[in-house]
């Protein structure tokens, strides 16, 4: 069960997400987060030193999802084509989930090329992902069902490609079936990583 | 030989592209154009009717650059894959150009999410991108370099792929070889289009 305290937190970062999504971090207060989740000033300072702070709560708890996400999907695939073609599949969730958190990701790049702090919390795990996804490459050429490319090239191409697709499906939500460009650029891109095998 | 008018236009357009770039552009306001530039405010608003009038001319000059760029790629190529690879090229310039214009296309997508004036400048040039490359890919169908694909959503997958990329580079210049990732990535999906020919 929540305790009361938790609680609060938790309508804190509710209430930051929504404002940060609408109208932009730097046009939020902390007033207005304070305001519109219904919490005292103190209160809000107890949970988090800063608005920065939630921020950098938002930017954590949406890479923990992503993280859950895609390593059900790859645990869940007999091998590594299969597995990336599942992970495509769970970004149908992620452009699915209308809380603004994927609104949220422009903001967060944008914050990060302005300040060191946010730079160096999003930089980590952003490099991470790249590794990630160099290694998954790597599995599939040692399982045979890639071919010998330059694993770190296809990871940079897919993590290149998951940007490219989440940026443009914040900018333009109606301009396409983001799901179905997803797994069809996903299946070009494993074609280009398998052929010849 | 430029006029007078012409060379204080174009100063606005510097000092602004700067400051958009450094600061953002909810950050800067026409007073500080005008003092960077060293012209009045009256001079301002002679030339330009807001401050957004001038984000929206730099929107169109990267996009005429952008334009000329690509056109002068595929032209000198004798095929689809080899124009796709010399137009990766032409990154290269993109992210060499260190005049901040590349800082601010982050800036161009997040004004567009929140101003409906900028969605319709932007959204504009980008769906004519999507067709642009799904119009390439059909060349290269019908000339018999690439295999004959669902053209519209190969299109899709090479603007996700220059979206992120450029994205990447604006967040993490020194984190890649953003020419050599460029190439490689394209590289791949190429390999992808036009296995089994």
């Amino acid at each position: 069960m929540q305790t009361r305290s938790e609680e609060t937190r938790g309508r804190i970062v509710q209430s930051a997400l929504k404002l940060f999504a609408d109208q932009g971090y730097d046009a939020t207060g902390v007033a207005e987060i304070c305001k519109s989740s219904g919490v005292s000033k103190g209160a809000f300072y107890h949970h988090f030193p800063s608005k920065q702070a939630v921020f950098l709560v938002l930017l954590q708890e949406w890479l923990q999802s992503l993280d859950k996400e895609l390593g059900r999907a790859m645990s869940a695939s007999s091998n590594v084509p299969e597995g990336l073609l599942a992970m495509a599949s769970e970004m149908q969730g992620v452009f699915a989930a209308a809380d603004g958190r994927l609104s949220l990701f422009l903001e967060f790049w944008q914050q990060a090329r302005r300040d060191p702090a946010v730079w160096k919390e999003l930089i980590a795990p952003y490099r991470r992902y790249r590794d990630y996804f160099a290694q998954i490459v790597q599995t599939g050429i040692d399982e045979g069902s890639l071919r010998p490319v330059d694993a770190q090239a296809a990871g940079q191409a897919l993590v290149a490609l998951a940007v490219g697709i989440v940026v443009q499906g914040v900018l333009d939500p109606g301009g396409a079936q983001w799901d179905v460009v997803t797994r069809d650029a996903l299946q070009l891109l494993i074609t280009g990583l398998s052929s010849g095998r």
